[in-house]
């Protein structure tokens, strides 16, 4: 059975040491979803012709976080990160439900990945969308937010292939 | 139709004044889901006998995350929180599927809701068990994150009734 | 001659005690500006045209700035800032030449004034214009940041009359 | 018409990528200024005669600020600064006037450039002059934040003139 | 036995809730040591006389630091601090050793006590010191950091007694 | 007569330039002790066989703090971390009392030692140990806390030897 390496062999938390792993470019990919109603959708799209603030506010929230994730997440390494890209995609549903598809994009040169990053802009993002929507609509819900792909890293590359 | 109270008539983002409301005891319960496979299911709860650092390590990342989500998220008020819990269930699903249901309840006697902070607590637990066991398995999915009741404000009770 | 309330009779930096003051309503106004080319000036009106992420990316940085204040500035006291607005002139001055005004507005129930929160925004703001400019012209300047008006505490209005 | 690198084709705020810059040695040199009048300065100076505290520690706030420039500004990269320093040059103007000329000088190994560190050391110890002189003048002001020079990177080496 | 009281029945971390607490006034006080050698207790002396930095810097980091106690303890509630005060006392000892005494004095209104925010300020106003003085003398200690006394709240006055 | 690097000529705080340091590879380690009476003792070893969730606070509270360690002391560098281990050892003494053992060891490659790191991470661990035991224990005292050894830079190896 495989271990989890941020927990010692006497069952204890720690930040997994790779100071003898080589810096590689790293690569990130994630997405998530905020599943709305229409009403909220059509608000969220009236203001995107104008100022597009809720989406915009979203990816600042986003980028932001994906900077900070070693301040939020304990056992991540801090890292340089060298980009951060946060799109958002919004479709209608049947049922009167529409939903926001969020992905985000990290990059990196360094010793570990940067998955946790990645997954950080994005559930951040997608909160930010809530709160910003929260007057509007009350029973939002943020949906299956995963890893798309990485590469880098003696593990090297993966692709999430859905179930 | 109703409007985003943090956007502003000009379409920009604003955080809402909230000067001349009064201050009132709120509470908050958010629910989410951390979905993994029976093996990891297993080594958590293995871990989980002895120091059961996984689940633990994800509370107090959680805790720490709603005292500063006025930080995470850009048009949060800040409040003084008198309360943060955070729980975990972990059950096994069909398919060597398993999951981990993680609740929280924050209070708060203040000017505004804490549904944020209840739903920053499971998001960032949810990460930090997504962390945690990233060694062990690459396709983790964080789910269904949505408010489960709030109550307190102007606004009154709500609870949350799946479609 | 008045005294430096930060400054202990010894010399030393201190926090200002204000723990016999009232809670009062407390409003304050700050200003400051940002000089720009009129290429540059332009640039930001068409991209203000489509999405005006340059002033949306400045007015989230001030707002998270300001509830951020007493992190920034060692001897300011926390508080829980009821509002923050911030808002953009952009104008067209004479040789070749263009600014934007950056006003911002604080509001709070506390002890102490917000004039720094909202002299912090202003800055904020002007750093995040800088920066987002910075590709297109090199010598951008940040020019005349102080109060407008204060209301609210012990030493009452204070409005502020250019020289 | 040259492009804001912040800013993707669709008009969205994004953190450039730098991935494939080197790493170069970058210094970047700021300066600005805080208008004071006469009796505030020799209220500093003779502060400043015992323990020096106001620009003690406006300097200290400087200097923390230029190390958290990325989590202040939102599309600045994270770098690892090799060093801060930070100036003050006092001078008595004409009309019961005085100023406070501030420097900043930031160096790092890194792919990006550190204007905006040592921009945001020169706004913040503006700041915290002016927070632990505002008891005794309000009229406070903020003046004339620029670069004084950078250098390192692909864009060289760049030196402001005045206009 | 009395009981954990951030530790719940299951004997899991939590916040323990304060919700129903009166806010009381809170005066918390500590103290602790640093314990360096005669050499570089006239160093910081001799720097004391002109600027005094090494004392004035561990001063700032311990005020900064205690406002950011909830940030830095996971199950500290935040606070709104009404006033920090931070005091250094040195002194020489017999066989070549002198040592600087560190009291906090910290304030507040509030649901909690002020102990860990009075004992941080301490702790990081000790660790600073070190930093500062760690180029001349590798083998400075830290000691006996503790309360000195509280006040406040529904456990009453507390005097710390040397055993 | 030795100086100190963090105070340039003038006798003003800075942080040292680092720049034309190599980066080699960093370790420290750091100890402190945790003083309570046997009574708290128990309590925390009874807890310890069911969660641990004292120790493993405090322990996930030294790696954060280690990771924040520039952003506590403010003329530290700012480091990417390779590893941070926290370890506990408790022991009972005469005369009532007990003792927890707490030792940090932090590794990194970098321009600048991890020495403040792992005095950081031990203090912060110790604060937590205090604030999860303060309702049982009022008197708790924290202790001798000192580097144990550390490698790397151009200072070499050193190892703590008691006086």
């Amino acid at each position: 059975m495989e271990k989890l390496t941020h927990i010692d062999k006497q069952g204890n938390a720690r930040m997994v040491n790779v100071g003898e792993k080589m810096p590689t470019e790293r690569i990130a990919e994630a997405v998530g979803y905020v599943l709305i109603n229409k009403e909220t959708l059509e608000i969220i799209i009236k203001g995107q012709n104008k100022k597009g603030e809720v989406l915009g506010t979203a990816r600042i929230a986003g980028i932001m976080a994906a900077k900070r994730t070693s301040d939020i997440i304990p056992m991540c390494h801090s890292l340089l990160l060298t980009g951060v890209d946060i799109d958002f995609e919004m479709s209608e549903l049947a049922d009167n439900q529409g939903k926001i598809k969020i992905t985000s994009r990290v990059t990196c040169s360094g010793k570990t990945g940067v998955e946790m990053e990645a997954l950080t802009a994005v559930s951040v993002a997608a909160l930010t969308i809530y709160d910003m929507c929260k007057a509007v609509q009350r029973d939002i819900c943020i949906e299956n937010i995963h890893l798309l792909k990485k590469s880098g890293g003696k593990s090297g590359e993966f692709i999430y292939s859905a179930l």
